[in-house]
């Protein structure tokens, strides 16, 4: 009798110990059972916990529609729901200075599935991607499952978040495939201007590589700056765009995501890139038919009210975290968030007491004050924090003055 | 300027060119648009274009209500919501000698999914597994962009579909990781006894290697034998069973399948399998969740009788197609389909005038008769043909009569 013959990937094991939802559930873990208080949740990325981000009435109909209809109870064709793929294009397409296809669009299980597909299609033996620092830490464990050496450009505070191009530069080499943005960014809250948007396209250009452009926060703006999506440089490069309906529809559950091939000078089609996302997408599940079946009506017929409330919930949180963040002398808030559903702020650790870095920050915030925020450390920046702040206004009042008597209990006495 | 440093994993544009869609895609291209008669779709896996084949009530409305309830909205836990893996447990353990826990199953998007994350998992470098030949050709794609090596063992019709364990015992290595069994057989249509699948344990057990046994098709049957889940041997060698929403519940759109550990034994935690695959869900994406909510309602509350009418007309489209299939000189019919929802001949095209082999068939049958059939050599089998009867029963007879027509107009004169 033969010994068990089989071992894992261990590469997987690990691949997932970065993961929000890992350290999350650590964090949670701390939490005080017999604190009667509610949980304030500034840690984990999700909006539709919180009763004032339902999803449209449209949105949800046109679900149950699709349902009912029994026309989307069949497998999905591979690259998607042909109409769900048009109304994705036109969607995508009022933002740009040309048309995309039908064709240029790709529906998956959540953008998620988007990033392992593209991924999985560029990892080719030797491969290289330049991801930003900080940021989604999905991308660091599915370049890891498919061997695809990662190398990080940093984003700089200073600079409104703007990705360090002369970085950028100085890592690529012959081997680099694409460089990533996430825009609006998590977990910086930064929204990239037309400017610097043009600038990344160039540089890419000059190295070679296509640009993915992570525009799950598409649209959820409330600063001074537009969202414009990179597509608007696909004739200078080759852009991937990603998107979903997981945040700006508050419906990260259904599971429903796309990417667009925004490449009018068909340099995908030449070096065979597109055929490999096509054989990929044959290979890989679909998204639930019957979603698709909707998105036409999701993407075309939300009305302009529903985005407007969410923007306006969005602005007023992120204000309240600006002004109370401000209020805590060992937190800093470089740049305050435009965009996405985040606020970006430096932990001084040197001015609290019995503090050793952000994520012992977190674990006793945790504890103590049934607060849960997310250690940068996992967006890969030590020694921050993550607030997310598409909860209810009066939750991101009471957990920030939590964190305020938190920042105060543990200061350093001079 | 650089020329562009991007290229992709050739290995994807090829994975995909066996797969079943890419096929059947062809041979549908060679339908005669001013042929005025339907279509026979004998060709696709999917039930549910069928107005027969319409899932239950029951299923429908949880779907519907667990969506409308907002309770689902928000993303999944990585390894599936609990009362859906709860009621998995409980659908699955009515079968078993024992009691599997919530714990031992995982949720996926379809069984595909499954398959993607088994693979991804159990593909460490050098590593092979065994695959049935014939069989389902996810498993080879999934296989090459895995870099597991595949190695086939022949299931063997003159012993009603039976693996050959022989076989089995002599390509089996140091580095052998598992073999699969499908179970109802697609494309096979066979049943395993309790008997051969005791022999199946014994061989794993022996070769040190585990067992996945997909079964997709479970309780699909309407043959002698009854569906005996391979999770019965679980305590001779662990056993990992795939099962969907799709096939039974006449759903494949909604794109819920799942994965159970049967290993009493625990060997799979020890060997850091388990391990493995949590760190795998963490970076997937997960199904729709409002889909796994309804679960406990579908697994638990569908009536018998929904069951039991399908297995009826199961049971007749299958006689029809033996009955039909033995009055074509060209076709022999081997081993009469038990369950899943298919039938596998044998062509002989030396018997036919102008036909060179299954897919020349194929592509002259659609062109000629409007009905659609896979060719074998999608499945592994050259010079087969696999015939999916889950259609309108007088589509079966339609369908059939016209390819009897076919047959007769290519056959050689004497
Ligand atoms: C930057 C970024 N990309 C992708 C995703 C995944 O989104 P989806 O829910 O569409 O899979 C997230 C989710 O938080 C994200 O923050
Ligand atoms: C043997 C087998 N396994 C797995 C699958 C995939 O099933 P699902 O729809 O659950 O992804 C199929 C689909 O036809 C199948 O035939």
């Amino acid at each position: 009798m033969k010994k068990w013959g089989f071992q894992a990937n261990q590469k997987l094991s690990t691949a997932a110990d970065n993961i929000i939802e890992v350290v999350h559930s650590k964090i949670r873990n701390e939490i005080d059972e017999d604190d009667q208080r509610p949980i304030i949740p500034f840690g984990y990325g999700d909006p539709s916990f919180s009763p004032l981000f339902r999803t449209s009435q449209i949105a949800e109909d046109a679900v149950v529609e699709a349902l009912r209809s029994t026309k989307f109870n069949s497998y999905s064709p591979p690259l998607g729901v042909p109409h769900a793929r048009m109304g994705i294009a036109e969607y995508l397409s009022k933002d740009l200075p040309y048309k995309l296809s039908p064709d240029d669009v790709f529906v998956t299980s959540g953008a998620t599935q988007a990033i392992e597909i593209i991924l999985t299609v560029l990892a080719h033996p030797g491969a290289n991607i330049l991801l930003p620092r900080p940021g989604y830490s999905v991308y660091e464990a599915r370049a890891a499952c498919s061997n695809l050496e990662v190398r990080h450009f940093d984003l700089l505070p200073e600079k409104g978040w703007e990705a360090d191009l002369d970085a950028v530069e100085a890592i690529a080499d012959e081997n680099t495939v694409a460089m990533v943005i996430i825009n609006p960014g998590n977990p910086c809250g930064n929204v990239c201007s037309y400017q610097h948007l043009e600038k990344v396209a160039n540089t890419a250009r000059k190295l070679g590589i296509m640009v993915i452009s992570d525009e799950v926060f598409g649209h959820l703006t409330f600063g001074s700056k537009p969202f414009v999506p990179m597509g608007v440089f696909g004739s200078i490069v080759p852009v991937l765009t990603l998107g979903s309906l997981s945040k700006r529809w508050l419906v990260p559950g259904w599971r429903l995501g796309w990417f667009a091939v925004n490449d009018p000078s068909g340099i995908l089609k030449e070096t065979k890139v597109f055929d490999s996302i096509k054989g990929c997408l044959h290979v890989f599940s679909d998204p639930t038919t019957f979603v698709q079946g909707a998105i036409p009506y999701i993407l075309g017929k939300t009305n302009e009210d529903f985005y407007r409330n969410i923007i306006s919930v969005l602005k007023q949180n992120s204000e309240v975290c600006y002004n109370k963040i401000n209020e805590m002398p060992c937190i800093t808030y470089p740049h305050k968030s435009e965009g996405s559903l985040y606020a970006m702020v430096k932990l001084m650790p040197s001015l609290l007491e019995d503090i050793d870095d952000d994520m012992d920050f977190c674990l006793k915030l945790a504890k103590e004050e049934s607060v849960i925020v997310l250690p940068g450390t996992v967006t890969g920046m030590k020694n921050w924090l993550r607030i997310f702040f598409a909860i209810e206004p009066s939750f991101v009042e009471d957990g920030l003055e939590r964190m305020k008597s938190f920042c105060q209990r543990h200061a350093k006495r001079h």
